[in-house]
């Protein structure tokens, strides 16, 4: 009973078979190849217009060079208190970008809401003296599990454009949001308002692809000299092409996030008045109690604990591929000790 | 007769084999593994030493995070006129360094001699208002097929540690080196004084995987940090892992660049006197002259110019996986040529 | 009625007649002069030991160049919400550090307190993934007026070399907190456990002389680099040598600060329970309501707001050169206006 | 007899007189002042149009600030191989831009020619995999004491131009240059293509006091911001304009550079066939020999060895109060050890 991340998952077989195809004979380097270009066909399909592309390997590399194209040195970055970039990537959008400030905004279940949004701009109009207002942030779905409607994301948008800034959506798990939401790729993010995007695929089934994509073209060549710069250009391009091929081809990507958030949604409603963030993606978030969490350790589950330390809260991630039987075991244990608690 | 580049060969089946076996069941992300800690004991079995691992998936990657490993932001970076960090990385090592220097040094064949090393450290001892001589930089084998042996590494290294500098191997045909010069890893690093090396996998049959080797325990948290922030940690670790494994186990490298190499010496035999630069690897290089040239690309050889426009010689590149059957006809088309020449 | 900023302020007639002297005949460049010479006696009599001294002619560069030295571009600097550095330097530190983080400590009054370090070093221990503890920064006094004492520096700085980060402290106005406090340099620096300080002259009587004071050795050949290469070495090194001296000599640094210290002591005195924050330097906030201080500007007073649009605070700072008789006009407004309310 | 810079003399007169005189009253802070309006007048009388204008305190902040303005992170800076910003400033061009790359052009007495840029140009058009052509910087006059004429200038920036690459001149010595031309300072910048300069007047009789000149508006706001990060912009900047009004007022800038460039040739002549660059600025290039070198260094002249060790070259710079009996002396003993050689 794993649910630690879906990162520990593996690849999905569909793209190891994919990998082996595309090793047939040669192919030019560096992105020239029929692999990238089928893949932008596919891209171009699922946004209903022309998107430009840019893979890398893992999601660090797709937030940063991203980030570093839409804020100057001297910019500020505004996204949530707890976004992944934020903490989890070690500096990446500020060593990418040459320094620009990640300007943190609190907000329930990890989202940014336009108020906060403008009380955080508010803060940074002081001319040559503060940071200058370049970049908003989302991650799709949040680190509390939540996902952000169009509507929202296009309210937020309003208040960015508004300002003159990009807006940026850190889609790692961007599939569990249009499986949870039932919407069209398109219409949370050109629709709404987004500039950029993380577009991811590892969690959800490969073993290394994120695309980076850009619905506006004025970006397009500086992230193309980025992600080169960065070491992010993959000499035998094909293969990364190949597996974000498999993963749109046949919606494979929906099917698997789909599957995911069932079963996440299963443990939530075993867990009852303990799920203590929105059940809208892969993730369940529960406030247990310390013993109860102790307990679900000693029967098998591994998972991470959340928030400040003695919370009592647990994050559990549900991967691509968790097997059924884990999840009903767990659903089990949980209602066994809630009906002791 | 495709002869551009070996990055435009496939992965070696073994490769991909390893790939499938790894994606068995879950494995903890971001080298929490077992292939990761197997292919530690590999490095230290072909270096008789523990040697700090640090995977990336580009070269371009190991080479600018060990870089900036070694050179402070006003450090100066010495490496040859043609190296591959200073013409085709796209300014990497300036980005992961802060903005070091590369100096540049001229030598025949790509090579850097213990007296260009000194005539361009002497160039720089002007105290806080010229940048500060920090690492050296070699390429194994070199842009222009020559492989360093480990006297003239220790020559240099002999240069470099006299004056505090570090000393770096960009060895992304490292193989071909090994075997061309039938000396062992070590020689050619460690007891020759080199500090941290890039060992590359993906030109020679891997599909994207390069290792930053460490001899020195020093820079070892800060290369992890580097890697990090610059996006350079895989999620699923184990599959460039198993990648790397597979390359090292029963000799494979080996194996593959000595048969490129055989088969670029077969086409410096047939080429005589048009030879222009060592066949110490898997290159050739021909001053054929611009009518021969074009005399060969009509027959159906790919290859590209090299030198300055119109100065008639090529490179070759032979990969891992080159049928005999194009090198026997490239040599015929050659032989040919020069009997009517 | 002028009381915006120390930075409205001219020079001492003394610094200026320095810089006329310091005129006279020829002087090597760079610092390699008889008054910087001077000055680094100076320094080592005023703390009791040999200190290194890197004159500039910012505080934004004293304070960004001292931490570019102690964090690297993977660290964390800690600050208080309202820090100078994070507020009013457009990112001087993450441009100088390379993109180190500045992670925020509230804290009343400006002011760190150990348990707001403690709690904000232990969201920042996720090894590779967050960015690494390297930095604690103090301002002396603080942007709202408070003078550390030496018990609250040492307390500080107990935590932080516990966790191997270094001190530094943005002495922009460190004359007001000595005056204030009635002790001396050192106790409140190298006893107290500080490693690199700004120490201020601009606002207390120069024209443009903030010296960084390095009390670590480690440091100062990378300080030296950082001030070259960042454009911040003078090359007529001794007029700005010249200003420090004539500003140390003779107690001119604590009889102007002892001065403006007293003048702000009046105007609380005058503003009873308006004041809102510890009257421990040259400013005083006052929180007189919106109608008040329309009615001081009314008057004639100039000032900036404070804290949020709508609070009705406002930040009084009172120059080395403040006229007593501006003090005292304020004083009766202030009185006469709270008499009324 | 001191001829080792003109860093080594101190301020005219009347530039001091004007630091007093602006030393009266209160006066807002980082540029809001009479004195930095003013300026603006006279920068905008002397250009013959309006012209942005940003006061540093050194010469090496005015180059970086805008090298970074017209170069991103990725760029190429052609200039030439002895080029200030090359040798002398640690690297503060990399620094600011983020890790752009210097691109070193060859040519005599240190000037670029048209073909010289040619060259550089073809050898950086790889694409992604190098870096972008970005800017042409020219040092006026170059520091081989040579004055590039208006017709050399735009030929130059014809070839920028047509690549869409930018023009700066770093012009610490400009006023030598336009008095030794005789040229208007318009002719010699925006009519003849540049788009940015240093303008220098800390070598020829300010204090500290240089001016980045910004002849195309859309670089302005990039630069104000990265002056404040930079820490160059100075709180009391009226002290920095008045410097820079008072040399330019009553043409001090062109008579003290018309004096130190006539003395200058007095040397020259006195050299006869020793000379050895363009005696066209405040520079003069002996080639003498070791064995007189030595000589004129004792009989006590002081001055710098030039050109590789041994070579028996000395550079010699007239400092703008330099004095005649000084120049009379020096060109004494020269003709003495001439007429014995």
């Amino acid at each position: 009973m794993n649910f630690r991340s879906d990162n520990t998952a593996g690849a999905h077989p569909a793209i190891l078979e994919a990998l082996a195809k595309a090793n047939e004979g040669h192919a030019l380097s560096y992105g020239d190849d029929d692999w990238t270009r089928r893949l932008e066909g596919a891209f171009r399909d699922l946004f209903g217009q022309k998107v430009a592309v840019f893979l890398t390997a893992t999601g660090t590399a797709a937030n940063a060079i991203s980030l570093a194209a839409m804020a100057p040195p001297w910019g500020a970055i505004f996204c949530h208190r707890e976004a992944h970039v934020e903490t989890d990537e070690a500096g990446a959008p500020e060593f990418f970008s040459g320094g620009a400030k990640l300007v943190l905004i609190d907000g329930a279940h990890a989202k940014i809401t336009p108020e906060g949004l403008e009380e955080a701009l508010t803060r940074n109009l002081r001319g040559v003296h503060s940071v200058k207002a370049a970049a908003l942030t989302l991650t799709q779905c949040t680190e509390r599990g939540a996902s952000y409607t169009a509507e929202e994301i296009a309210r937020l948008a309003d208040v960015a454009h508004r300002e003159n800034i990009g807006v940026h959506v850190d889609g790692a798990r961007f599939a569990n949001a249009v499986a949870y939401l039932g919407a069209t790729p398109r219409s949370l993010t050109i629709d709404a308002g987004v500039d950029v995007m993380s577009f991811g695929a590892t969690k959800n089934g490969a073993l290394a692809a994120e695309a980076i994509l850009v619905f506006e073209p004025k970006r397009v060549d500086e992230i193309a000299r980025r992600r080169k710069r960065g070491g992010h250009l993959l000499s035998k391009h094909r293969f990364v092409a190949a597996q974000m091929l498999a993963y749109l081809e046949n919606g494979l990507w929906l099917h698997n996030a789909a599957r995911a958030n069932g079963l996440a949604q299963r443990i939530a409603q075993a867990a009852g008045d303990w799920v203590s963030a929105p059940a809208e993606s892969n993730h369940v978030f529960l406030k247990a109690g310390v013993d109860a969490l102790a307990k679900l350790r000693a029967a098998g589950a591994e998972f991470y604990d959340w928030g400040a330390p003695g919370s009592g809260e647990a994050r559990l991630v549900v991967a691509w591929n968790q097997s059924e039987a884990d999840v009903d075991s767990f659903c089990a244990l949980v209602r066994a000790l809630r009906s002791q608690g």
